[in-house]
């Protein structure tokens, strides 16, 4: 159904930020949950009109080792693809001493460490136990600040666990502030299994702030694995979050259920911002168009609701 | 995924509701959008199953002339299959009189009307103006409310009309004035097209207010078709509503895209109430099952994420 230009109605809300960043993770947090592996030369053009429809912070890949994500071992031959634009800001996750030689390597300013909230996710994907992780990640942060690098630590599992279940705020306050104190410039609070409500939302970032880290040095990652992502992303703008992570298109599908959804899709947040007067720099048509596209080069239908209404 | 029953948290958030009426619309909303004839057993083992599964509001059909929704022919037939059980209500829609002569027929007690809140769709919807509306359906609520009846009106287009674009939230809440004057006990402002946002739902629920009708009598119904459902559900909840639209499985599909939504999914909706702490009488399992059991009828997914996540 073709709409007028004049919806969503712009009704700005109290208590609301007056800009957002959106911190686009679908080349890197998207892509490396696929099933295949998407051609370097189509990752490039998605992450190039990605920058076109006015997106400024893209995650553009991951320098783990393939091994374990042969979908992003592509990761160096992308970055010279990538034609880096100024006023553009283009971080890579890096896991380790050696992901981050890498990363130096090919010329990146800003990278992420991702970190654990609990034992078992800190077992079982890092094989630490929750303290000695951030004796893996230290010699990470401080060269790559001695670099003069930015770094964005990710705190996994910080609103449950498939394992343990419930996780206590305080305890992920805990690690963001280790995060911090080790040099990240910005924690991202990631709800890795989708199951994390506004209240939980709103009492996870207390904690943070209850331990010290500014609400300013926080971001919002929400999967949409139970359709929680956008109403916990307005908790976390009523709380004062600036910067709130998304996947153009939804990417990110669980591989249990066809086209179910990964991120939080940028169109939605991009609809609800827009709606709510709040600038992000984005232009709505062109993310659509590129989502659009990205799902036919994936061969499905993509999970964000606005991309299927507009694109249909 | 099989989760913990720990999740998702329990973790309440101030300035909400401690209750809410789930008002179930799958059975009539969601099954009249659908392409295909559901037999008549099937939407009885459906209301009969939502009923199981602790919704206490079922609006199970609609007394439309069959010649515009076939879907819903069977309603007269539907209503004697369903055992009504004491403490559940289940309201039907009522087009016009004849429409509420086969009502009382049936032996209901709680109808609802359907009017617009814009121009253009009064014209397409009802082939009446704005203003002409009300005389429609003033012989309906007054002979209902005399039968002893109680009555909803819908408020239709009040977030966005496809023809108009923007409506004027003032607008909203006079056509909602004018149907409680007339004695509709309960209005539900609908996001017949889901472009609405949060501040705009705010806006909206304020303007009802200033028109003198309670935020008691007020129910939110949203169609998630740009993904704002839940979040401008949440808005909602903050202003003091505590009756919410829902169906079951999400279901009420839009005609150009295969598994795209209609509704806010009943399942959804309960996660979040969960999670927040809010109480509604909704066993999640049990909906999840017959939400699975019908999207197997139906021959196509569930377009509720808590759906697909749960019975994946």
């Amino acid at each position: 159904m073709a709409l007028t230009t004049e919806l969503p109605q712009r009704v700005p809300a109290d208590g609301l930020p007056h800009r957002v960043t959106i911190y686009e993770v679908g080349p890197r947090d998207g892509l490396q949950n696929e099933s295949g592996i998407v051609p370097v030369e189509v990752k490039a053009e998605f992450v190039e009109r990605l920058a076109d429809a006015g997106l400024t912070t893209l995650e553009t890949t991951s320098f783990v080792h393939p091994k374990w994500v042969p979908q992003l071992a592509d990761a160096a031959d992308l970055l010279e693809r990538v034609e880096r634009r100024a006023g553009v800001d283009y971080p890579v996750l890096v896991p380790n001493e050696r992901g981050l030689d890498r990363a130096l390597q090919a010329g990146v300013e800003h990278v992420a460490i991702f970190a654990s909230a609990t034992e078992t996710f800190a077992g079982k994907n890092l094989n630490r136990t929750l303290d000695e992780q951030f004796g893996m990640f230290e010699p990470v942060v401080t060269r790559a600040r001695a670099e003069g690098l930015r770094v964005r630590g990710y705190v996994s599992m910080a609103f449950g666990d498939p394992w343990e279940g419930a996780v206590d705020p305080a305890q992920v306050a805990g690690v963001g502030r280790r995060l911090v104190e080790m040099g990240c410039g910005q924690l991202s609070l990631g709800d890795t299994i989708g199951t994390g409500t506004a209240g939980h939302v709103d009492a996870v970032i207390d904690a943070c702030v209850a331990a010290g880290v500014g609400v300013d040095t926080l971001a919002v990652h929400f999967h949409d694995t139970y359709g929680q992502a956008l109403a916990n992303t307005l908790a976390a703008l009523r709380r004062g979050v600036t910067t709130v992570d998304a996947s153009a298109g939804g990417l990110g599908g669980c591989p249990y259920a066809e086209s179910a959804t990964g991120n939080l899709a940028t169109e939605d947040l991009v609809w609800m911002l827009d709606g709510l007067g709040i600038a992000h720099g984005a232009d709505l048509a062109k993310l659509v168009d590129t989502s659009a596209w990205m799902a036919a080069a994936l061969g499905r239908p993509s999970p964000s609701r606005v991309v299927r209404a507009l694109s249909g």
